[in-house]
């Protein structure tokens, strides 16, 4: 076994349930009639059983988006040029896009790793180049990947984020920028849960219905062109995959086994957190969901991962937004957990 | 006709369409595809019609629970017992309840308005004493109040609200706390909607499937003895309702007359919010709305209402809490909306 597998093989961090089950009874003597929080109630007793503690805090947050381009744009399946990638990751440096704007509003620090733009992209604040290459291949015709790129995605977000470990972030958020990425996307979801990828093709930045109609028989050629080949999670991740999915996989395995807690964004990471799942089992003990997108696969996606995310606004953006309006909601969870009076310390009656 | 009537009889404020439409055509030149924001987008171009400017903000934001009892308590329709709205009047003024909370957390200002505990309450920071009674009266007996007294609750926030617009706030979110409140509204609800109690009475603060039969069985009593004196909203209201959900009906109105935006709370705010736009059409065109809760009748109400709730989180405690969660979004939304770049200041390419 080399490094990596020995890495992917060894287990995620355990889950701490006597915080969890002590932040629990916490919560029961809080004012307020027992689950009247809703989700919030749930948050934050997840949170407790991550960190390890009664009270858990969410102050120090790391949002990353990871950027790459896609070979498949060849195949005509996106609705904006592939030169919006490398634009828009000048616009999140510059702090136009709203990833940027929600990342400064929410006190989030943000990151962005180019993993595989087409062009190179000058110097940039807060932009980081490991540009494997000049976007992945067309995988309707061949591998998207070699096996070699597929791992050093993994690779350098596993690095990246045992980094950020040291920086003691206490909530770690996921994103991706690449035209043609929701097509990539499906291809792997279609392919890890065996489903006709019509079922989950959706518009993407704004494809119209013949436009879908097109996209998911793209993705079902390719579907057959490489199915022998599909014969295991990372097969599927190299085959059918983007170097910025690839890379938001590894970090999501990196976050479960280095315990940082994990807030999944839209569609595109929820296919990575399912990746990073079948790749290693129990990672996804340490994920939070933020929302569920119009994208018309999410709410599959998220059905396997028995995910329940707090927002359904509609949202369809991408690049960690969802997760980032999120933010606000998750620390208000740790406010009202942390601060509220119980029934004894406030006088109040209980239940009679 | 007599000063009140005049007053109700006043048309609400026009909403800006022309700000509406600036912010609008603003948004669609923003860095995302078009709708991509979700529901987001909409909340920033009803701010933008509300407020009369492209550009919306929500900086100042006023929370007001309006407390008071209920003589319905008689019938046991409550988990909790009548004594928790005087506790958790004191318990909003020390900070411990949920809502003082949130609002240290938003910067919003707290006021808490004493409409009719049963019993007088001290002097509290940020307490204010408007005691119209003792609670209401047992309207499975007898009206709830007087028609004097419906129109001072009316009043005392009508007055309220007129000021509150002097110190120029952006947004104004009420909330209730009063034991048997849910059955107040529940009873409201179903007079002005003709809709059987049944189908709208819920658990409230946690009743079990038993009690909440016994529940709906007292309001339908209690609508069958007033049946003859319901003919209008504001009978409805004297003879079902609580101080603080008329006084929460007549802050709703006088926000629309003033023009001042209502973030709308849970189950019993939104009952309020009905009447309002019953007592005085046009009110709700100033209405957001912040959540469904899991309060059974809820959902319906919503649906008579045409509201569209960012958030579907199973809270269901009051006291403004599900509006004051969703602060943060609303401030987000206006942030997304004011400070993304567009396609041309970012040299960002349009969709193909």
């Amino acid at each position: 076994m080399n490094e990596f597998e020995q890495w992917l093989e060894s287990a995620p961090m355990e889950i701490d349930y006597l915080a969890h089950l002590a932040a629990q009874q916490r919560q029961q003597q809080l004012t307020k009639p027992a689950g009247s929080l809703g989700q919030l109630e749930d948050i934050a007793l997840s949170l407790a059983g991550m960190q390890g503690t009664p009270n858990p805090k969410v102050e120090k947050i790391q949002i990353t988006v990871f950027a790459a381009d896609h070979g498949i744009c060849a195949e005509g399946i996106s609705a904006f040029p592939q030169a919006v990638t490398v634009e828009m990751v000048r616009n999140f440096s510059r702090g136009g896009a709203a990833i940027s704007v929600l990342a400064k509003e929410t006190q989030a620090n943000l990151d962005v790793l180019n993993m595989g733009t087409i062009a190179e992209i000058e110097e940039l604040s807060g932009v980081y180049d490991y540009r494997i290459a000049a976007g992945t291949d067309n995988f309707l015709k061949q591998p998207a990947m070699t096996l070699e790129q597929c791992l050093q995605a993994l690779a350098i977000s596993r690095q990246y984020v045992e980094q950020l470990k040291h920086n003691q972030i206490d909530l770690f958020i996921g994103g991706e920028m690449g035209i043609g990425n929701t097509t990539s996307a499906t291809a792997i979801a279609s392919a890890l849960l065996d489903i006709n990828p019509i079922e989950l093709t959706g518009a993407g930045t704004g494809l119209n219905k013949i436009e879908i109609q097109h996209k998911a028989a793209i993705i079902h050629q390719a579907l057959n062109h490489h199915h022998s080949e599909l014969t295991s999670p990372l097969a599927i991740l190299q085959h059918l995959g983007g170097f910025e999915i690839a890379a938001l996989a590894g970090a999501y395995i990196s976050c479960a086994k280095v315990a940082i807690p994990v807030l999944v964004d839209g569609f595109i990471s929820s296919v990575a957190a399912l990746m990073a799942e079948y790749l290693c089992p129990g990672t996804k003990n340490w994920f939070l969901y933020s929302h569920q997108s119009s994208e018309l696969g999410h709410q599959i996606i998220l059905k396997h991962l028995a995910a329940k995310p707090l927002l359904h606004i509609g949202m369809r953006l991408g690049e960690a937004s969802g997760a980032a309006v999120t933010i606000p909601l998750i620390k208000l969870s740790c406010a009202l957990h942390n601060s509220m009076a119980t029934f004894a310390e406030a006088a109040v009656s209980d239940k009679a």
